[in-house]
């Protein structure tokens, strides 16, 4: 048997474990007998064709192996189709099962199955169990962490959710094996993120590694440190503050950056975590230009976002319209800019210090 | 000044007050300046036409005077209309009117308003604050306390929802004025459910007003004394158990029976609370045919519901078709039916020793 770890998730009310380890996935039934799961449970499991069609069969068998009532839903899982519509989609095929208060849903897929699972699971009954069983590294290290679901308006991103955690996270490296490598090394620039927040060993663990842009080229050992390194990293901020405000804002390093240049670009030109990316290079420009870090430090952490295949130079983009998209984004309070802005490899720091004027100069300077 | 009383509603987490009192609807502006809402928080008043018509003038006057921005949804808000198709309705409305995380939404209305709204503000952001403004007996006495919020699915009540505490809930007696009789006395089903399941001092008021079906030939005084204990046993119950299970049970009371003769006679025959009286009546009738509580006691109680202007008698329906219903129930466990039994005025026990033959032998010499 392969090695497996375990994280827990240690909230006051719902605490719950990521199990991480190959082959996993053809564990997941009796992950739920441990987790006293009765014989005879219904389980609306949902994927999408691409994911269903390499993984649906092996965790379908394992539920039943497991005496467990598994059910197959498979819908489009494009962000496109991450609406209210796909939503009623799931919640039909909750009533046509017959899923009661004591029956589970699981996501078997990508971040945008997992919040879409998650929300109905949130909504059926006023809320029924889910299991996050994620397929790539973007959901493994994240999405499918946390308890946030949800959908999309048609004018915004994630604008219709809830907050519920999900039972269960079973995260088997294994699935990786069949993702494309640019989603590979979108979900690395989470990883790279943990690393800079908080871990400086992760991110010197990164530094070592001979490749970090393919999951084939990377040996099992260190695909399960970036996978429990992460796990534990977002597992520590979601129990440290569950309904964000504090602590969770550090997750939101390079995003704010990254959210403009997924805005003004049109989302689909770069994926999430590319944007993440040029957005923790070019927040990492701004903390050298306040002061606030070493150019070395912004120098490693340019040189390993590279090594993940990932962007870094900020695009061209009107500056005016950059500063009118900061200053929309939700988490701006009062009509203050925040930033989290890297002070050390692994330590950041929430500051409301930065002006119109540094963003200015750090941005056109990057040309 | 009116009086007006304040039930405290002692959840942990978030603990909110119910305000009780004539002419409160006036002074909701002013409630929420003493909660800190700041001024310039923009509000959702989501009302219906006929109540908007009736109430909606004062209610944003007074928010405004306040130095909030309200703005008015009325939405057709019919049983049939409790769907995600209005919900949707509203999310839009909450998008097109820029409702942050800091904003609020507040149901002007029945429980169907209630119910949507409340459900629409869980979902906006993963959840933003409301207020709960109930203009019906049932929703001032029970739909408004609790965090029950959702919308129906095509194919079954309430499927869809979540739970989220009002911040605020504000009872204005003066607003039943305009109530369809029907209603009101629809209503009055759950306030004598009250006394019968734990007050029995509200049962003993009930008894010596002069009526019970009508607010106009009510005092003041009893209508006030009815809200106010109602909110309070409500509150009690959903204080001691949030989220359903043990005590909150006990609120069933009535509603297994009836809810077979909102099924079985096609929804729309019987108001809810009007099923609930022959639920009542009728779970009343089983208790003493098993010796649990008297004659006199089930006398005294069918006296009261009549008072109110309700009916008692259990309709003609198929007992196999009863049966299946109850078992199709989603309080059913492991098969097992289990009914809130009266043992006194002003106690209820819960049973699931109750047999098939016991129901029928109920229901038939019922007739
Ligand atoms: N809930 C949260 O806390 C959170 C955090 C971050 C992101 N998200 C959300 O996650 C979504 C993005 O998730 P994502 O990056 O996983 O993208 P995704 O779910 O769109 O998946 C990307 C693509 O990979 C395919 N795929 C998935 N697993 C595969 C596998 N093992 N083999 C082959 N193909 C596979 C999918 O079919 C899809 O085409 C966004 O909607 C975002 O809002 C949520
Ligand atoms: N959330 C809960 O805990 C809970 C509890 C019980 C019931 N409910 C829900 O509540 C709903 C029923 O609520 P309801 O009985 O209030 O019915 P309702 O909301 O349908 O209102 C009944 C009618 O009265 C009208 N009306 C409301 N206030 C009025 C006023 N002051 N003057 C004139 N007309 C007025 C409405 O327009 C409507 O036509 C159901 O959907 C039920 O599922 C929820
Ligand atoms: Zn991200
Ligand atoms: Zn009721």
């Amino acid at each position: 048997m392969e090695p497996e770890s375990r994280i827990r998730v240690a909230l006051e009310r719902n605490p719950y474990d990521v199990i991480i380890g190959s082959g996993q996935l053809a564990r997941v039934g009796d992950a739920l007998s441990a987790l006293q799961v009765r014989a005879g449970t219904r389980i609306l499991v949902v994927s999408n064709p691409d994911v269903a069609d390499h993984y649906a069969a092996q965790c379908l068998s394992s539920l039943e192996a497991a005496g467990l009532k598994p059910v197959l839903l498979t819908i489009d899982a494009g962000e496109e189709q991450k609406t209210l519509d796909t939503l009623r989609i799931i919640l039909d095929a909750a009533q046509h099962n017959g899923l009661e208060r004591t029956s589970l849903m699981l996501a078997l897929g990508g971040g945008v199955v997992g919040d879409m699972t998650g929300f109905a699971a949130a909504c059926w009954l006023r809320g029924i169990r889910v299991i996050q069983v994620p397929t790539t590294l973007l959901a493994m290290v994240d999405a499918s962490i946390g308890g946030k679901t949800g959908v999309n308006h048609p004018c915004g991103k994630n604008l219709i959710g809830a907050f519920h955690q999900p039972s269960l996270v079973m995260i088997d490296p294994l699935t990786l094996r069949t993702l494309p490598a640019r989603e590979f090394r979108a979900g690395m620039a989470e990883v790279i993120k943990y690393g800079v927040i908080g871990d400086p060993e992760l991110f010197e663990r990164l530094e070592q590694a001979e490749d970090l842009s393919d999951p084939g080229r990377m040996t099992p050992e260190l695909l399960q440190t970036i996978l429990e390194r992460s796990a534990q990293a977002k597992a520590a901020v979601v129990a440290a503050d569950e309904r964000e405000g504090g602590r969770r804002a550090i997750l939101n390093y390079g995003h704010t950056f990254g959210h403009v240049v997924e805005t003004l670009t049109g989302y689909g030109t770069w994926l999430h975590g590319e944007a993440v990316a040029i957005g923790m290079a070019t927040v990492g420009q701004l903390a050298v230009n306040k002061g606030l870090w070493t150019d070395s430090d912004q120098q490693r952490q340019l040189t390993l976002i590279q090594k993940a295949g990932l962007p870094t130079a900020w695009p061209s983009l009107n500056i005016d319209k950059v500063l009118d998209t900061l200053r929309s984004d939700k988490k701006v309070r009062h009509g203050q800019l925040r930033f989290v802005l890297p002070d050390a490899i692994g330590s950041v720091l929430i500051s409301d210090q930065i002006r119109d004027d540094d963003v200015r100069q750090c941005l056109t300077s990057q040309h």
